[in-house]
């Protein structure tokens, strides 16, 4: 099939050339809703108008940004790099991703699972909800699909084959390089600096310890071949109810450092927690967050290592090769790095929110001007903490005091 | 042209169908010779019968491996990456690689020109010859090549582009990550054990620090993404006489760490050390390998930074984003990562070179006994300070406390 762009008026019958689509609506005639929340995609709600309980995704690139138009031009090969993660991780870690009914790398659309009893974590987040399963969920996906896409698990050939699948999500990569690692960092046309905020920009612009720390973490983003990344692991791909997590949006996958993710994540944790500090006060939400982020890292490690125990052989490691006592120290320092890049990476995503573009809704979003300002600059002083300091932050106390000490 | 494999009878009818080859043999009859000094492919060397001057090297790799026959296989796309590394090198480093009169990757072939009037540097140095510009050839190529190749002066799509080009070199890659840092550190049929050093092998075999040392450095091997690699770069690999330098041979080629050819090249510049120092006991012509081994490295350290210095963007650094002092520092930071890794390699490929198969001439090779042993258990001392004290040894006054404390 050559590519065309869906809309409401010809998606029903390129779904109904899909024999598995076809067949799961059976004669029934379809509801099919464009929802704007896709920053880069078209995204459609398509529901059976007989049975409101079949309903599905469909979500297609298109050659440019969708939010910015035709004039912007990103290649819609961003979709089968989408694709092939979400593929993988229905493989390892099917509970966590929507189920995937169709893929098409040709026309650059999936059609998955509708999350319709779910929000976004973000928002979640904001409003104060409580997520009993959500550290458990997430860091058990994390591990799984971290460590068994690494060179850990994987053999030499698996572990080639994956990179070549991955590589050329270029474009995309290259956002995060720009508007992750450099623009929110100096003058740039595309930061979005509010008036009372000039002199603290310019602060941060001028800190050069800070950018050297900066530098280091951004040549580890593009050089260090460690695993399948999701790439944008922020509360905003993360779908959830009480009981279920879902991760979604995987379009900035690549093959890169252990930590970029869970970094991600992190960061984007500290960021709600600062917002509870400055505009709701409540102590115990504060605590709750404090409390899943750290609960996020133990797991995490103690997962990974579970797997990794397990696992005799791999590209790394032939069995009887080194004894198991110098194999665990192996494993420490290795774990050791995982996670002080995580502090690192979780610095560089916080600082970057703060003036580039695409600000994040619990801090850029807070409405009383006074309050915005103060937890804008709680958030760089948390940030320029873990960032100048990430290479000795090796455990769970040691962030929380950075963390408290800094808010 | 659909791939078949050439021998003496039918490289004459196919030289003459390429048309550039052609034109430079005119009429001749061709004298055509299979050299059988390469291990992995048929190397021929054709020459005109009436003009001697006229003379030219074809190489082509086989489904299998040249030395073992056709029982043990290996995919001739290796030739692949070997024409790309050589195109590459011809533009940036043309004096230092023979020139290439023609290639095809269907056909795994590559014609090139006829170091007749140069030597192996191994042998060279055996022989106690001198290269007076030697190192500052050699340090020239590898700082044009491992810095051009690299996030430090490519732009991002540049980078991913060339990644794309080397990454599925996997057999080759395997080779070395099995023979080098593995095998030869374990009970593995493939070692090559004289009787009277099986005491030193079990010993070796149990050192567990030693093989966590190897980990850390076979990990880096594998995942690390920085520039382009020979990826064999021993005196073997090189081609000299006292004018001249030429790089051969980069069939291992691919995308790894900075470190890695010049551990690869120092490795085997103090394993001819250590020769001469149990064989000949010529104290001068070891200082001059000492003397070499230090400015290759101290060269190559202010070439590399001098390149850097002019290059104002990159994929990783945009310029004005960092003022000079800071970029300074974090470019000295990162020129003692390229060092102290280029001593861990070293110290893994000379251990790596004493039990393990295909040993060195200069080692393996000396025929007396006792002092072969002498020789052999020299470069394990020498490797192990190496290995175990790499992330220490940053600098060359340490180096070169390393090897006289142990040699």
């Amino acid at each position: 099939m050559s590519y065309y762009i869906l809309d409401t008026e010809n998606l029903g019958s390129f779904l109904f050339s899909i024999e598995s689509i076809k067949e799961y609506f059976k004669e029934s005639s379809l509801d099919i809703q464009e929802i704007g929340d896709g920053n880069l995609n078209f995204v459609f709600i398509v529901t059976s108008t007989s049975d409101k309980t079949k309903t599905l995704i469909v979500k297609q690139a298109v050659p440019y940004l969708r939010i910015a138009g035709e004039g912007f031009a990103l290649s819609r090969e961003r979709m089968s790099f989408e694709i092939r993660a979400l593929k993988l991780y229905n493989n390892l870690a099917p509970k966590y991703v929507p189920d995937i009914y169709y893929a098409d790398e040709k026309m650059s659309v999936v059609i998955m699972q509708n999350l319709n009893r779910h929000i976004i974590l973000r928002k979640g987040l904001i409003q104060k909800r409580i997520y009993p399963d959500f550290a458990n969920h997430i860091s058990t996906f994390l591990a799984e699909v971290l460590f068994f896409n690494s060179s850990l698990a994987l053999n030499s050939s698996e572990k080639r084959s994956l990179m070549d699948r991955f590589n050329k999500n270029t474009q995309l990569c290259k956002l995060t390089e720009d508007f992750v690692f450099t623009s929110a960092f100096m003058q740039d046309e595309t930061n979005e600096i509010e008036l009372t905020c000039k002199d603290e920009a310019k602060e941060l612009f001028e800190d050069m310890e800070f950018k050297q720390q900066v530098l280091k973490l951004k040549y580890i983003f593009m050089t260090q071949s460690d695993t399948l990344l999701h790439g944008d692991l922020h509360t905003g791909s993360i779908m959830v109810n009480t009981e279920d997590t879902y991760i979604i949006d995987p379009e900035f996958a690549f093959i890169g450092p252990f930590g970029f993710d869970i970094g991600a994540l992190i960061a984007n944790m500290i960021n709600v927690t600062i917002s509870h500090y400055y505009q709701s006060h409540d102590e115990s939400y504060m605590e709750y967050l404090l409390d899943v982020t750290c609960k996020i890292l133990i797991e995490f490690q103690s997962k990974f290592l579970t797997l990794w125990n397990r696992q005799k052989e791999s590209a790394l490691i032939r069995e009887s090769f080194i004894d198991d006592e110098h194999l665990m120290n192996y494993k420490k320092t290795f774990m050791r790095t995982i996670f002080t890049q995580s502090i690192g990476f979780a610095g560089v995503k916080m600082a970057r929110r703060v003036f580039g573009i695409a600000g994040v809704e619990e801090i850029r979003g807070i409405k009383d001007d006074k309050v915005r300002k103060q937890a804008m600059l709680s958030t760089l002083r948390v940030a320029k903490k873990l960032l100048l300091n990430y290479e000795d932050i090796d455990n769970i106390k040691k962030l929380t005091v950075a963390i408290k000490e800094s808010i």
